[in-house]
């Protein structure tokens, strides 16, 4: 399976997730990990990391989570295609930028994602529609013993797994959600919320990873911590936050609903407008107005058969896809256009919003 | 023919003009006339003025013009169907403030108002879609013939009709038109043209009026003069400045259109989306965004049909109207209310914008 198909491919994890969840858009968890016999990634030259591409591309291509994988080497991507799959949070920003041995296997269905040669040897990654933290460790947890069967990590009776930064030492997981925090944000409650998630121990970033602001209202919430703690330990213990803010959530919408509907009916009214009729939108506008059509779905204003769509033109409408389905470079003015026609193409298939139950 | 039934019926003067005219609304003219035999109005006293309003509805019924007209004692009028009528420009402001003896006789077809007791004994007034200021021109010369052969007019044969204001002595002619200049407005040239069309001794006003802001790029334009030059000789002047305006408003559009087509469809798209999605609707975003649909019918994005629906709705939006059909006084944050539902329900029947011939 060659980059073109892989990105043009009807993704699973992008596709409806059953039962539908309102709050939770993605989970996804990580793990790092090391070779015992080779430096960490920083340390290593050239040849040493171009052997230990080869060593791991082999063994994953053993496993079974792995067959028809597409197999990446960095410095083989154009700048383009490397976006495109940061876009997807398949690729880390560091590793788009990393030189000789860098490399990505990714599974047929894009579930699995591994990073080789990034600031690891290896990050793992799996990652599903919905609110599945449990469902995708297990699945983890195989394709990490799968490849624990074939080379020797780098673990510490001790101190559990090394890692190239410390803050990874110990289980060496990062699990995290997508949470899609509308009425919380507009309730302004959210500087709140991430506070009280800080205190405990939990990090809160914009949709685009680290340092990036929260467009269209789309927070990714993880654990910080990796030491002391059990991986079952963690996701346990923020399953129980996430539950929290999915109620506040839900919450804040009702209250929202219960005293101004009128205001949230035309919010998402002219954001659908928009979206069937702009002929020029930008990157964050496009965020909002989905942000708002994602909250009408919940609303049942626009069936729950469209989710799908919605959170697939998420990720089509940011500007590596825009340009990647262009076939090339495209300057900003020009992806504005090419944007809205994306929009406005998708949207007037939708029917007309239902609001016969909501006036 | 009481008020509810004229304010109900669907107006000659509100409907389609052959052939379709993208820039000038509507033509208007009004004839300020007085008896000898009585004061002004300003100075007459209130039975003189009732004797005034009798023998001039008496008069006025017997032209064939005004057969099943609408005759109304403004004393009689609620506040709200005073603010109906001048909404529709039927009734002065001045008038519907008005004591004793004040009237009005309105024709069937509403072309023909005529308001007794306002600054004049007479205000003769002759109304009509589209440029058509030499049509009207003949019906008004006739109407007043009509009246003429009934009454005796105050008349100077040095200085024409006599007014209780100066500015109208001589013909009391006031000839305006309704323009839509969204195109010299989106391209900042409208003070350019207002400062052009005063030098000629032109006044240009919004679309409520005196004094009133010109919102969705609605201007009235009328003479000023009335003294010194014939009806005729003062219609033909200002219909030739009206010609050079209207091409100086289809050549903004077209430079628009040239420079930055994406954008101007943006705008109209974003409006039309708007209208039909919107559930908070202020009377001045209505205006502009009916002004830009109105623009789209000229664009061909709407079929032309629909021209008569948006003038229509630019009369219907207006807080008058909301209240009048919600059948009583409301306020303000619910008339916004009300006039969303209305605009979508009524462009949720339209067709598509078609693009097609234009991206």
């Amino acid at each position: 399976m060659n980059i073109d198909s892989l990105i043009s491919a009807n993704e699973q994890w992008m596709n409806a997730v059953e039962p539908p969840c309102p709050v939770i858009l993605s989970s996804r968890i990580r793990l790092a990990r090391n070779l015992v016999k080779y430096p960490f990634p920083g340390w290593a030259n050239p040849s040493q990391r171009q052997e230990l591409l080869a060593t791991l591309c082999d063994a994953l291509c053993r496993l079974p989570e792995m067959k028809e994988a597409t197999v990446l080497s960095v410095a083989e991507l154009s700048e383009l295609e490397k976006l495109v799959l940061v876009e997807r949070h398949l690729m880390s920003r560091e590793l788009s930028g990393a030189s000789a041995g860098a490399g990505m296997v990714i599974s047929k269905n894009q579930n699995f994602a591994v990073m080789i040669n990034e600031e690891d040897h290896l990050r793992l990654q799996v990652m599903q529609n919905g609110f599945k933290l449990d469902e995708i460790w297990t699945l983890i947890d195989n394709l990490d013993s799968g490849i624990e069967r074939q080379v020797e990590y780098a673990f510490s009776p001790e101190l559990g797994y090394l890692t190239a930064c410390p803050t990874n030492v110990g289980t060496g997981m990062r699990a995290s959600v997508m949470m899609h925090l509308p009425g919380l944000v507009l309730i302004e409650h959210m500087e709140k919320v991430i506070r009280a998630l800080n205190q405990l121990g939990l990090a809160v970033r914009g949709v685009l990873g680290e340092g990036s602001e929260a467009s269209g209202s789309v927070f990714q919430i993880s654990n910080q911590q990796t030491l002391g703690e059990s991986e079952v330990d963690i996701i346990h213990r923020l399953s129980n936050v996430l539950r929290t803010i999915i109620q506040q959530e839900k919450n804040a919408r009702q209250k929202l609903f219960e005293s101004n509907s009128r205001k949230i009916l035309d919010k998402i009214g002219r954001s659908y407008g928009a979206l069937q009729n702009a002929h020029l939108l930008t990157s964050s506008e496009s965020m909002n107005l989905l942000s708002l059509m994602r909250l009408a779905v919940d609303m049942q204003l626009l069936p729950e058969d469209r989710r799908g769509l919605i959170d697939r033109l998420f990720i089509d409408s940011q500007p590596g896809h825009i340009q990647y389905n262009a076939h090339g470079d495209v300057e900003p003015s020009r992806r504005d256009a090419l944007r809205a026609d994306l929009m406005r193409t998708h949207f007037n298939t939708l029917p007309p919003l239902n609001f016969s139950n909501r006036s």
